[in-house]
């Protein structure tokens, strides 16, 4: 059977293979000897649940049989409770029709591409960036990128980098897998310059709600109501599984939106949508915003270690749950080539599963590695204290 | 900012304009007097919601906090019942690895799509047949078909319209909006054809679970495993808004569709995957199959009350909950053009909501007018009682 060329030049998620060689170590009678458990830093998801509040409406929604096909775009009040949040929290004024709910960021990503990127059309994106979104967009054109512009793209590269052949920008502030925000000033000057020039800028901005640094908590809507942004209920909202997220659009997007979702995806899922209403409430706002104070106590944990034990972190993440680490000097103690090997390394000695650098990217990723530091304190203490007595005894 | 072709391409569904027109209705002083309430014939939902056992493993992810992403292709254990439930229900043998869990039949149809057509590819469509299909599918060709055919291609349209563009065909058995199925002797011919062409055959077989004649409920996988059957939890299990669906595709295919679905939907609606174990259950499938009999019911309260009032079925529905009137001599009697007028007629006059040939084709659909028959039987009753009342006192 043949297989589309779109399906065979996807690249496989290399942290599968860690996740794989992670379940055959535990799998071994060594590990099992051993008493201690895997502790996985590969995998970027909240380790909290969906507020109770939430929950509770999703079994309302459930037990009252609620549970039909909503409208293409979702259920009118989630519009306008999420336009009251860019009220409340980014003092922005986004029309509730402008806000359409979607099956995930996944499907927000996709519908603003398909309904704006003809085949063929060039995508300027950040090197290293979240490997699906390559993906969706065109043509990707990665451009790589380095701590002085804190792994973001700057004004230069994508003026240097826009041809005939390019349709816009795809950012994501904050990064995975950087953790990392683009300057507020420098991402006025490009949606500026890729609004001169009759491009399109999407901004992922599903970490945006797990900002730790007022100058980088800016949504790009506050530049243009051109901008398309995407956002998502997984990370701030920790509702992963549920796959609900949201895109805002440009008024004139938003009927090819609504015809693309009802074509392709009916409804995001009904009970994910009432439940969601649900996140708006003080209670769960509160139970938010403590927990992002808590992911942020957990970067402060776990970045130093990390910089004490020789894994240098060239720009301290300002958002999401992310450290990117610079592994070169630790690979040269060890005699290991890269990351790809360092990660290996760490799971078979330490147990302790973490992702490489090249599945988000292709220029110096065996020189990066990444953490995620969604794990409890403890777990994070524990794997320090794993990593570190690994490098040192290797000294 | 300029929209894509493909966004600019995609038809409207004329049926929302019937739904813009009866809010409408329902908002206007004489409905409001009239005392009655709008009768909704023209949603293709079952009026069921989803089985006891299957609400409460609803509520147990959710208050379990179970609501963690899944593997892309869905919780092993969901594959392995589905798996089961072709074994008891069809006597087929289709291994779990071949079943892959997606965001409902939408998602299944599109991982299909991207994984096997290239952009321009042709696959040859009946007409009538679900609009959004065409949306997925490279390039549709649409072919008329007619009665004789039970509104189904036969594999003399295949072979006479198959070039060298030509990719496959997408058949749907039942079909919406005819209700009506391919004979298995026709099925099997195209199928090995298409096969002899080295081309795919992609069954959409949602509605398979509602079939209600023996010779007629037959899955294409019995044919070759070289099919491709998309399903839904969505019809025959009512689980609409969950949007939980699956598609069995060949060995091949599996490892290139896991990719994308990574990519696409990271995974299905966890919350919907495990409640969905429990459609397995002894007590949800004497349920289900309780409420098919109950649309059975229905189909043959409805269908000889449309033939005395002068709506032709061509062809009795045996399966789904649809009925596809021929209305070309009521329109003829009471002086309309056709079915798009005449379901304006049966709203403002009868408040009777019902769905217009032209969201279904493109060849002969003034004639042609479909009616769900998800209702209930009270409702079918007093539809049936307002429409002959309409059509008879305008004779």
């Amino acid at each position: 059977m043949r297989i589309s060329q779109r399906a065979l030049q996807i690249e496989p998620f290399y942290v599968m293979e860690i996740a794989k060689a992670a379940a055959q170590v535990q799998a071994s009678s060594e590990f099992k000897k051993s008493g201690q458990q895997m502790i996985r830093l590969n995998i970027g998801e909240p380790d909290f649940t969906a507020a109770p509040l939430v929950q509770e409406s999703a079994v309302r929604a459930v037990r009252d049989g609620t549970t039909q096909y909503t409208h293409a775009t979702g259920l009118e009040e989630l519009r306008g409770l999420i336009s009251q949040w860019y009220q409340d929290r980014f003092k922005l004024k986004i029309d509730a029709s402008r806000i359409i709910i979607t099956a995930g960021a996944s499907a927000a990503l996709q519908l603003a591409c398909l309904a704006l990127i003809e085949s063929g059309d060039e995508i300027l994106m950040p090197d290293p960036s979240y490997p699906c979104n390559r993906q969706f967009a065109g043509t990707p054109k990665l451009i790589a990128t380095d701590p002085q512009s804190r792994f973001q793209l700057s004004l230069q590269q994508v003026q240097e980098n826009w041809t005939q052949a390019t349709r816009g920008v795809l950012l994501a502030s904050p990064s995975n897998p950087t953790g990392t925000s683009i300057d507020p000033i420098v991402l006025k000057s490009i949606v500026d310059f890729v609004h001169s020039k009759g491009g399109i800028t999407l901004a992922d901005e599903i970490y945006l709600g797990l900002s730790y640094e007022e100058q980088y908590g800016i949504s790009a809507l506050s530049i243009s109501d051109q901008v398309i942004s995407i956002n998502s209920f997984s990370k701030y909202f920790n509702m992963t599984g549920w796959r609900l997220g949201w895109v805002v659009v440009p008024p004139t997007l938003v009927a090819p939106i609504e015809r693309l979702a009802q074509n392709l995806f009916i409804c995001p899922s009904t009970i994910s949508q009432y439940a969601a209403l649900s996140c708006f409430e003080p209670e769960s706002l509160a139970l938010f915003e403590s927990r992002r104070s808590q992911f942020k106590a957990r970067r402060d944990l776990f970045v130093p270690k990390l910089k004490a034990m020789g894994l240098e972190v060239p720009v301290m993440p300002d958002g999401a749950f992310y450290a990117w680490a610079d592994c070169s000097s630790v690979c040269a103690k060890l005699g290991l080539a890269g990351s790809w090997e360092l990660a290996f390394e760490f799971l078979n000695k330490a147990y302790v599963a973490v992702a490489p650098g090249r599945d988000f990217g292709v220029n110096e990723m065996q020189k990066y590695i990444r953490f995620s530091t969604a794990s409890s304190s403890a777990q994070l203490e524990e794997a320090a204290y794993r990593l570190s007595q690994l490098i040192g005894s290797r000294l």
